[in-house]
């Protein structure tokens, strides 16, 4: 049997050079086959090299497995579900430990989705994720009640833009699942806090946070080139988050029109400002400083985008060609044995990044925009 | 020292492809080299993707590191051994939870093994054993009393003939190594009222449950063939159990004679059913149901048969060669990076398997047909 | 991206070719990137093939994740680091539990390295390490009171040579870290005993415990040239820890003299008994015994001697050669696949290998070779 898969790849692969070499001048065509085989070869390399900031539970796990749920939900292909499995039960299902801070829940939306999916009960313990929600939004907190005085301005619950991707979707999946509309709510009183604080209404992107929005003052942080820093992962953790909130939130949410607005705005401006080789910089308004493509912002767009065609937010004919080209060349920055590479670090501002840079949460970002991109030519 | 390593390598290659082309229309050499290398790969791959229905002390799991315990009895890589402590300890000795299901106890065929196997003194803790099968054999329960009234008919503690390979084997092999015979009397009392519920003297084969069981009612379950429905995994579990059973109980057991007698029954059946390419389907009796062969229910069966053979029990130039064509068909549904595939997913009954589909039990069964396969030509 | 990089390796490759056929006769050039790239495979390997002697946290990974520590501290490739971070995570900082026993604390050199390196506070913890420390020190114990009357002569503390490596380099950089330079002068107390008890001032080498001490009787144990046994491994364990002493003692030490000149003595000695093809027999005076290249003794001393050289003790024209043939060799050593073959297994004195045979510590002995290899050229 292994003849006739042998043949048919070989074959495969002979009417894939020819028309390649047919259409070279044109938009490379995209196969579903060597995205998922790419989707699949980012998995078994990244859990091949487990890494943390400082646990299998923090949020650099948390975004990986978040895109390895996506990964699952888009193919099916049971060694997502095998590797989410593996990672909820060694992590005893629980969240990481600080119950005022987002990115130490964001793990809890892989436990989420294994308990909607897997059809074995009593497998996920979803109570460690119940206390954080609980934790998170109705107990006393420095950052909340605005106590907390360093410099960074931590005056509200998700100060940073990156608590957008890390909470939001999670406390909206845990309200679906356990239909407990009430979360939505309380989640967004402090979504439009950090939109009220960090969202520049003239360039439609987010600030990374306080130190990066301007006052007016002489003192304002500055690109070489004069403009604003806007961070391209910080605003991928954004509006990637957007699309997973979009899809969980109830259709007759009263403040839905809010997201969708948002998700339009923000979508329409990433779109304007994709660079010519389909991956965006690491600082979106000044390219020329880090003049390269990076793949976890780039990925958390081509996801964003992606599931908005597919969900008939954003236009089909506007939007599919840049997405394609953008996967493209996500997928150039895959390595040989499956390593995700051009991934910026651990970090809160644009730094650059290399061939050889890797991250979880950038394959989990690569995972993301591959299943979404996966399902672009069934609309 | 490599370059030499390959030279070899290359050479041997030539060989066997010079050999292959002058006896391509008989049956295939079977190079121990090569199934060794087999094994080898599918072990390092099924290690790269933990798997687990429940947990890594579940049955599926359990089945898998007998075939790791098989292969490195038979072949004493240090590989297999050092996966073996690697689960034990991690696993921390442990069996799965529930006291009463045969299931839960099968991973400590892999925990005996190794404490009769390693040299260490004090690394493997047999006490989670030896409670499991002290509240298993002698703890009152709601199956072992009939009190189960579900459909299914769980009125006997073993009442899914999958059970003959989870928990006597298990039992037996703690009696062997803690020199306590009384543990296989107590097992047998319990195999005997399986066999008698499950057995069919007219087919010499196994039906899963009760179920299956015909009556002469009109409702009786069939294959579309209008035969009875035997699953191949679920009677691979019982001979496969047999064989291991038969390995480490005394030569003078009182009742060894009624299970080498099913054994051989068995294997009969098995043999005479065996499809034109080597490999049973998931519906013994109806293979036009699902008409592939299925690599779990391959497995078992090829390693129970070759320890037949290997044991004196079967007849060497009878079976050796259905063997053989076994062996070289499983050989043929393991993908060239390892894995093993064509095995049916988690199930009760035949269902369709296909070259992607995999699960650690289907890799254990393919190592217990290598394992005994290496030494056929040894006879 | 990646046919620019693939395009790079090719060129690299070519010209690699045509610069190995004009130079075959002389000295093999060395070449970092493979050199690293060697490296990454080893760890790669190893990290996908755990294997204990007794726990994740023995000696034999702590010694294998010395070599990570060393080749993260040359290359400060972040692969290392994950791996670091994981196993330490996951041991949850423990040490194995003999305090008496030094193979014990071995692991905590690279949770004192990852203290000193990661960025992150408050992810290790020290308090196993320096419990261990403490206890191993100052509490009363059979072996340091002379008190264990078994055949090998357990009288003092570290009664075997291997000891050298496993516990003074952790507890001299426990002192550094710490900033509580008294530790070092109570490891030097019992680092003399065994010195005292177990070097041989002829020969320049350690023996393995006392049963290989010559008393001038009869039944004294020779190999069958009527040689002494010295073992590759054993010496490479003193020799390797050396060097880790002298890099993290401070220079003005009062006993750091008796280091240096330890450490020169031996390197001589282990040069001039270097073999043709570059790599040591398991039996250092009896070649023969063994005929073949071993590779976590040849690893420990290829360290330890580029150490020397890197470091200004030794001399550079001297060493350099003998050097570059033994990591030639030592490449020569690595399978396809990454794994470093040619490994003595656990023991205690000279036995064979072979290129299948391999230990984690043997890894590490790769890994810490290469560490400073790499820098050789840079001198």
């Amino acid at each position: 049997m292994k003849h006739l898969k042998n043949i048919r790849l070989i074959v495969l692969a002979i009417l894939s050079s020819a028309f390649f070499i047919n259409c070279s001048t044109a938009q490379n065509p995209i196969y579903n086959q060597s995205i998922e085989e790419s989707m699949i070869k980012a998995l078994e390399w990244q859990e091949a090299h487990p890494i943390m900031a400082l646990a299998p539970t923090d949020w650099t796990n948390g975004a990986y497995y978040v895109g390895v749920a996506r990964a699952h939900k888009a193919t099916k292909a049971m060694m997502y579900m095998a590797a989410l499995k593996n990672q909820g039960y060694w992590n005893n299902w629980q969240t990481f430990k600080r119950l005022h801070h987002a990115d130490d829940v964001a793990i809890s939306y892989s436990y989420l989705y294994i308990d909607m999916t897997d059809r074995r009960r009593n497998f996920v313990d979803l109570e460690p994720t119940k206390k954080f929600i609980d934790a998170h939004l109705y107990e006393p907190d420095a950052w909340k009640e605005g106590k907390d005085k360093s410099a960074m301005g931590k005056t509200i619950l998700w100060w940073w833009c990156d608590a957008l991707f890390m909470a939001p979707p999670v406390i909206n999946l845990y309200a679906k699942h356990t239909k407990q509309p009430k979360y939505v709510d309380d989640m967004h009183k402090f979504y439009i806090e950090t939109y009220n604080q960090l969202y520049d209404k003239e360039e439609h992107l987010f600030a990374r946070d306080m130190r990066f929005v301007w006052t007016g003052s002489k003192k304002d942080m500055k690109e070489p080139n004069g403009k604003k820093i806007f961070w391209s992962r910080g605003n991928g953790w954004v509006l990637a988050g957007l699309a997973l909130l979009l899809e969980d939130m109830p259709n007759d949410y009263k403040h839905r029109s809010f997201y969708e607005n948002l998700y339009k705005e923000m979508a329409a401006k990433i779109l304007s400002i994709q660079p010519e080789d389909g991956l965006w910089r690491t600082s979106l308004l000044s390219p020329e400083s880090y003049d390269h493509g990076e793949v976890s912002g780039s990925g958390f767009y081509t996801f964003a985008l992606a599931w908005g065609v597919n969900n008939g937010l954003l236009d089909k004919a506007k939007y599919t060609p840049a997405l394609k080209k953008a996967w493209n060349a996500l997928a150039d920055c895959q390595h040989e044995d499956g390593r995700v590479g051009w991934v910026q670090n651990i970090g809160a501002s644009p730094e650059p990044a290399s061939f050889d840079s890797w991250q979880n949460f950038g394959t989990g970002a690569f995972l993301m925009a591959g299943s979404e991109i996966l399902k672009l030519d069934n609309q």
